[in-house]
C-alpha cells in the first residue's frame, strides 16, 4: 500500500441515487465547511432516452417534474442568514454520459415558440467526451459545457409559500386556466412526490400548498442560469431554519434563455457543493434574491455572431410591444434561428442548438420606448464550418433532422 | 523632414464638427474600402454641461434629439444588399475630455425607474484619463471604456418608414397619448433638424412623416448596444440606394440595459469607419435586422457579482407578470442598487453607476412559466473598495452625492 | 429501469491503476475515433503521504520515476504521421482527492533554485475541493485547476533514441556527471521499468538504451506545459508503427515553470481521450514537435500582478549574462518570491505556490543584448487577501510554514 | 457656444514633436495626479520610411537610438521611493497613420536569427485603421493592435549606471568586442543626444558615461514588454530626486520575444500618463525591478495554435544545450516559422510577422534537465485563413515578399 492511501478521504456522497433508478432521495443534515456531493437524477426521473425518436418526449409526464434531490440542512443556519453554497464541481454520471434537450408539444409543455412554430415533440441526444458535447442529430458543432443545476435553492417559509400561491393562482385566473401552455403551475396533489415516509395529514397538506418547481422565485428555484456553474460560489437567503437546500434539474450546458423550455443539455449528475452561514445577511446585503460569483472555468470563445431583437414582432405580425424584452429576445432569437438554417439546419435543429449551446442574450437597451433591444450572441468557435457572412453567402451543408416523432410529425 | 513623412496620409474626416458649436453635418459619399472619420455632437448637441447641477438636465430640450452626423452614401449599395461597416475606432475630441450621465425628470425624459423613483434631475461627469472614466459624483470606481455608438443605422425606405409611423402611432393610440413618460414619439415639426437646404415641400414632408429617433428599429438606429464598440464588425441591411448611414449619441461606456435612459457616459467625439457591400446580403444572411461581430479589445473584468431578477415586482406592489422579462431586468437591477447602497451609495450613484459602467445583464431563462429570469452583472474589479459579501458584512462609506439640482430636489 | 439505462456505455478505461498501489499498467490498442481512459499514478508511483512532513520528499527514489501508463497503439498509425489527441478530461480519484508540491533537496532532486537556496525538503499538500485546490500550508490562497498530464508523448523510434542518448550523455560529458543536482540523465538498470513481461535481453536492452523522462523531447514527453489541459488538442509526430502513445504525472495544477521541480500540484488520475490519425502530417505540418490548441476552459484570472527579469542576476553576484531567458526567468521568480514574503509567505512557501498556482510566464524580448527579459505574472484573485502594492505597504500575516523535515531543517 | 466648452481642459501635451521632424525633446516636472502627454517619434527617429523597399532599414544610423522623450520629473519623487505610473492611452499620430518591423542586417542590428538566417535587410509597413493593423507586405492577417511603450523607465543613479557600464564592458571583455551583432554596447559619442543645452563638461561626462538604451535594465528601459500596453498600471523603482521618467519607442503592436529585434510595429505616437509616489515603495515592495498591472483591453483571441520549442537545436546542429530557455524560444519561433511557410508565406515574413502580432510565448517548464520548454503561440483569429492543421494538409496562398533591398538580396 503506498503513502498515498494514508489520510485520503474521499468526498462523501450525501443523496446517492442510480439515474436509471427513479428513487426517493434521503434528506441528510451537513456542517457548514464540509465538502459532500449529492447526486441527482435528470428533471423528468428517467423518462427520456437515448434514442433517435421523440415519442417519450411527446409522452412526457409533466406532473412529476422536476425530480429533485434534498433537502439539505445546514447546521446552525437560521431565517435571516445568507447561505453561501460553493458548487464545487458538476459531473455527468460515468455510467451515462449522455444527455438531451427537447422541444415539447405545444399541448404538453411548450417552449419559447411553441404556439408560433405549433411544436410538436423533437429532440438532440448529446454524447458527453470529457469537457465536450456533441450530438448525431445536430451535426457540425461540438462545445465544451458549462455545467451547472438548473435548479438550486433554499426551502422557502409558510409566509413565503403562501405568498407564492397567491399570486400565481392569481395570475392563472387573470389569465386563464385552459391557456396553453399554462400560465403557471398551482398545487396539485397528482405527481407531486416528497419522498420521506410522512405523516398523512402532512402529506395531504403538502400536495395542497407545495409550489409547483417550474418557476424561479426568490429562494432560486428553477432559475436555469447557465453560469451558475461548477466553481461558482451563491448567497442564498435563508427562510427556514437549516436553510433546506435543494438541488436538481442539472445541465450539461444551455444557452441563455434555454428557450426550447427543456433546453438545457439535461443530465443526471453529480453535484459537489460546501456551505457556510453568513449571520444576519439579508440584512446585510439586501437580499431579496439570490448573488452570485460566476466560474473561473466558464469557456471562452471570444468570437461571436450577435442577433439583434426589438420589442416588435417582425417574425408575426408585426405588432409594436411597449418595451418587451421578452418579445425583443424571441425577434433575436428568430433572426438567429433564421441565420442557422441558411446553413443548413432545419428549424427544429436550430431551436435546439441555440438552447443547449453556450449562447449568450445580453439585454441591449430598455430605455428607447418603445422599444427593448435584446441580443442573442452565438459563439463562432462551437462550429465545424466557418459561419461568418461572406461575400458568396453561406455555405449550406445537410445537416439531416433531429431526432422527430415516429409518425415523422414535426 | 524625415522619411516618415512620406507616403504618410492621415485617414480623411468627411464630417466635422465642434462639439461646443452645435451646427449642420454635411452629407458625403465614399467608396467600399475606404477609411473614414465622422465627427459627432453628443446626442443633445450641447445641451450639458460640465458642472455640479442638474438644471441642465431638468431643462434639457429633448425635441431636437439626437443630434446625428450624416448620412453618408456608398457607392454601389442598393436595397437588399448587406452593408458591412467596420467601427475601427470611437474617440472623444481631445479638448474635451469628459462626458455626462443623466437621470431625466419624470416628466422630460424619464428613464426606467422614471415613475418608481419619481425622478428628479441628476447627473454624474465623468473624466476621461486615456481608456479610463473616473467621476467625481460617484467616487470609488474607475473603469476602461468600451467606446460605442449608441445610434448607427442605415436610412429606411419610404415603405419602411410608413410601418414604423403606422404601427408607434398606434401604440400611442392604444396606451394614451397622455402617458408619462411617452410610451412612443410620433414625426412632430417641432426640434426637427434636416441639416440641409431643401426644398420647402420637402422639409416639411420630413417633419411630418420622418420618424423620431429614440427607438431602435430594423435599420439599426438607436439600439444603444455596448458591444458595438470600436473594432466591431456590423452588417446592416440596405433599404435604399447609398445605403446612407447615419451616426450619432457616442457614448464613452454603458452598461447593458443604460437604465437611466441618458444612462450611458454620453459624449462628442469621433469614429472612424470602412464600409464595404455584399450584395444581395439581405436575402443570404436572412439579415432582418443588423447582426454583428463584437471587438477583441472590449474590456475584460473576469470576476463578477451577479444579481437576479425574476418577472415578479418585489421591489413594488408584489405583482405576478407572465414571463416579462422587463419587469425581471427591473427587479435585478433594484436588488443590484440596494446592494449598492448598503456601500454607501445613494439610490440615484447608484442608478447612474449601474447605467454608465460596464455591466452585464443577460436573459438567464425566459421559459419557466411563469417567471422569467434575467441577471445584472458587476465587475467587481471596477470599484476601488472589496465590494464583494463578507462574514462581517459590507464596509458602508460616504460617498457623498451626485450632481443634482440646485434647489436640492431628487 | 428508466429509460435512460438503453444506450448508457460508459467511456471504457483501459489502463486502470489503483492509485494506492502500484502496479504495472497493461498495454491496449485503439482504433481512431474511440474515446477511452487511462487511469496513471502519481509520478512517484504513491511515495509521497497526505501528512505534515517533508521525510519522504527527502527520501523519494527518483530511480523509478516516471511512472507512467502506457504505451497504447492507435490502429493506423505509421511513421511520418500525425497523431491528433484530444485530452477530453483530467480528473482526480474520487478516492484521493489530494496532490502534493515538493521542493526537494539538494542532493536529490534539485529544482531551479537548488542551488541558490541549498535546498532541504519540504512540501505542501493541496485539497481538491471540485474545480479548486487550496492547502493546510500554505494558508490564504485558493485557485481553479488547469488539470493536464505532465508528460504525454509518442515512442520514439530505434533513430531517434540513439540520437538523445548521444546528445545527453554528451552534455553530461561536457559539464561533469558530479554535477548536482545533474545536468541529464543517461539511461540506467537501477529502477527502470518497463512493465511487461518481455525477453531478457530486450530488457537488458531497454535497461542499457531507455531513455529517463525526466526531459521533454521531439515526441512529447515530460514537457509540463500547464496549457495541455483537459479540453486541448495536440497533434504529435508519429516514430513508430502505432505512434505508442504513454501518459503519466498528472498534474491539478501547475506554474509556468513549475520552477521548484516537482512544482505542480502532483496527482494520481484519471484522463480521458480520443484519438485521430492525419496521414503524412509530419511533413504536412513541418512537425518537429507537437503542437497544440489549449482548452476553451483553462480558467480566467484577468487581473495580473507582473514581475520582470533581466539576464542579470541581481539576486545573486549581479553577473551579466548574455540574453539568457532562464536566468531572466530566475530573477522574475525571485522578485515575485520577495514580494510574496513581504506578504508573510515563507521563502520555500512562495517557491511552492508560484510552482503550482497558474502563474503566468512570458518572454517579454529576446534581442535586447544583453538582457533577455521574462515576465512572471501572478493572479490577484487566488488570494484571499488583497495583494496589490498600496501607499500604506503590504499587510503582512502569519501563513505559519509550509510542511518540512522532521528535524526542521530548511 | 454649447455648455459643453465650460470646464473643458483638454489634457496638456508636455513634450511636443512632430513625427516628421528629429527634434530635442524639452523636460518637463508634473505633480503627482496630473494627467500630460508625451508626444514620441518612432526609436529611430524617422529613419525608415512607408515605401516598398528596405533601403532604409539596410543603412539604418543605429548610433544614434533610441530616439527618447523626456526626462519628466515627478514632484517629491525621491530614491527609494515607488513611482506610480499609469499609462493611460497610447495612440499613434494622426497624420501618421502606419508604422514599420524590420529584420535588421546582419552586420548592422541583427535580430534573434541573424546569424542562422544570415539576415538581409526586410520590412514590412502597416497600416493602422482604428485599432487593427494590417499589412500590403505581410497579406492575410490583420490584429487588434496593443499599442505600448517599447520603452519606459525612471533615470539610473549613478551607482547603478557604473554597475551597468562595469557589467556590461566585462560581458564585452569576455565575449569579444567584435562579436557580430554586439553581445553589448558600451557608451559612446557618437549618436548621443541629450537634447538640452548643457554644459560641455556635463556633455562629454555623459559620452563617456551614458548606458546605451538598447537592453532593459533594473530601471525598466527597453524591456519590450507588449502588456505594459495602454490601461496598464507600473511601479518603477525611483534611483534619482524627480524620478527623472523617460519615454520611447512606441509600438502599435509587438509578440512575445520581438524576435526580429525591430520586430513589433514601430511608431511615433502619443503617450498619455499619470504618476503617484509611493514613499519608501522600493523596500516595502522589494521593488529591484518594475511591476505592473496589465490592460484590461488587451486583445482577445481565444483560440491559440501553440508551438513548442526545446533546448536542442534541432533546427540547427542538434546541439544540446543545458536548460537555456533561450534556444527554447529559438526552437519553438523555427518551429512556428516552418508551419507559416506551408501556409505560404516567405520566411522573411513569417519571422515578420511573429514578431509583430499579438504572440504569447511562454516558459513551459525550465526543470526538467536538460530541456528547457518553451512555448509560443499563434492566435488564429488573426487571419482571413483557417490556419488549423486539417487532415487534407494546409492550403497553399501566394502571399508574394515582404519589401525587400532594392538590389533584391534576401
Amino acid at each position: 500500500m503506498a503513502n498515498t492511501a494514508a489520510n485520503s478521504k474521499p468526498v462523501p456522497t450525501l443523496v446517492s441515487v442510480d439515474p436509471f433508478v427513479p428513487d426517493i432521495p434521503p434528506f441528510a443534515t451537513v456542517k457548514p465547511g464540509e465538502v459532500f456531493k449529492i447526486e441527482c437524477h435528470d428533471w423528468t426521473g428517467g423518462q427520456i432516452g437515448n434514442n433517435d425518436t421523440s415519442d417519450d418526449v411527446r409522452d412526457v409526464d409533466l406532473t412529476v417534474v422536476h425530480n429533485l434531490s434534498g433537502p439539505i440542512a445546514v447546521e446552525g443556519a437560521e431565517p435571516g442568514d445568507c447561505l453561501v453554497v460553493d458548487i464545487l464541481d458538476v459531473q455527468p454520471f460515468d455510467k451515462m454520459p449522455w444527455g438531451f434537450t427537447g422541444i415539447f408539444e405545444l399541448e404538453n409543455g411548450g417552449g419559447l415558440f411553441a404556439r408560433e412554430f405549433k411544436s410538436r415533440a423533437a429532440k438532440a441526444i448529446w454524447d458527453f467526451e470529457g469537457i465536450y458535447a456533441s450530438s448525431r442529430h445536430i451535426p457540425g458543432v461540438r462545445f465544451a459545457g458549462i455545467p451547472h443545476p438548473g435548479l438550486i435553492g433554499t426551502a422557502p417559509s409558510p409566509e413565503l409559500l403562501a405568498t407564492w400561491n397567491r399570486r400565481e393562482t392569481g395570475l392563472i385566473a387573470e389569465l386563464g386556466a385552459e391557456s396553453v401552455p399554462p400560465v403557471a403551475y398551482a398545487p396539485q396533489p397528482k405527481g407531486a412526490y416528497v419522498g420521506q415516509d410522512l405523516d398523512d395529514k402532512i402529506k395531504e397538506k403538502i400536495y395542497q400548498e407545495g409550489a409547483r418547481t417550474i418557476p424561479g422565485r426568490e429562494h432560486g428555484g428553477n432559475c436555469d442560469i447557465k453560469n451558475l456553474s461548477r466553481g461558482s460560489r451563491c448567497y442564498f437567503p435563508v427562510f427556514v431554519k437549516g436553510a433546506n437546500l435543494s438541488v436538481g434539474d442539472l445541465h450539461f450546458s444551455q444557452g441563455d434563455g434555454e428557450m426550447s423550455f427543456c433546453g438545457a443539455i439535461e443530465m443526471a449528475g453529480i453535484i459537489t457543493f460546501k456551505t457556510s452561514i453568513i449571520k444576519d445577511g439579508v440584512q446585510m446585503f439586501a437580499l431579496r434574491q439570490p448573488i452570485f460569483l460566476p466560474s473561473p472555468i466558464d469557456p471562452m470563445y471570444s468570437q461571436k455572431l450577435v442577433f439583434e431583437g426589438l420589442s416588435v414582432d417582425i417574425h408575426g405580425d408585426g405588432k409594436q410591444y411597449n418595451m418587451d424584452a421578452t418579445v425583443a429576445y424571441k425577434q433575436a432569437a428568430l433572426n438567429a434561428i433564421s441565420y442557422l438554417q441558411k446553413l443548413g439546419y432545419t428549424r427544429e435543429q436550430a431551436y435546439l442548438l441555440l438552447s443547449a449551446a453556450p449562447i449568450e442574450s445580453h439585454v441591449g437597451a430598455i430605455v428607447d420606448s418603445p422599444n427593448a433591444c435584446v441580443t442573442l450572441a452565438i459563439p463562432t468557435g462551437i462550429f465545424e464550418q466557418d459561419i461568418l457572412p461572406k461575400p458568396e453567402g453561406l455555405e449550406r451543408t445537410d445537416y439531416g433532422q433531429c431526432a422527430v416523432r415516429s409518425d415523422r410529425v414535426v
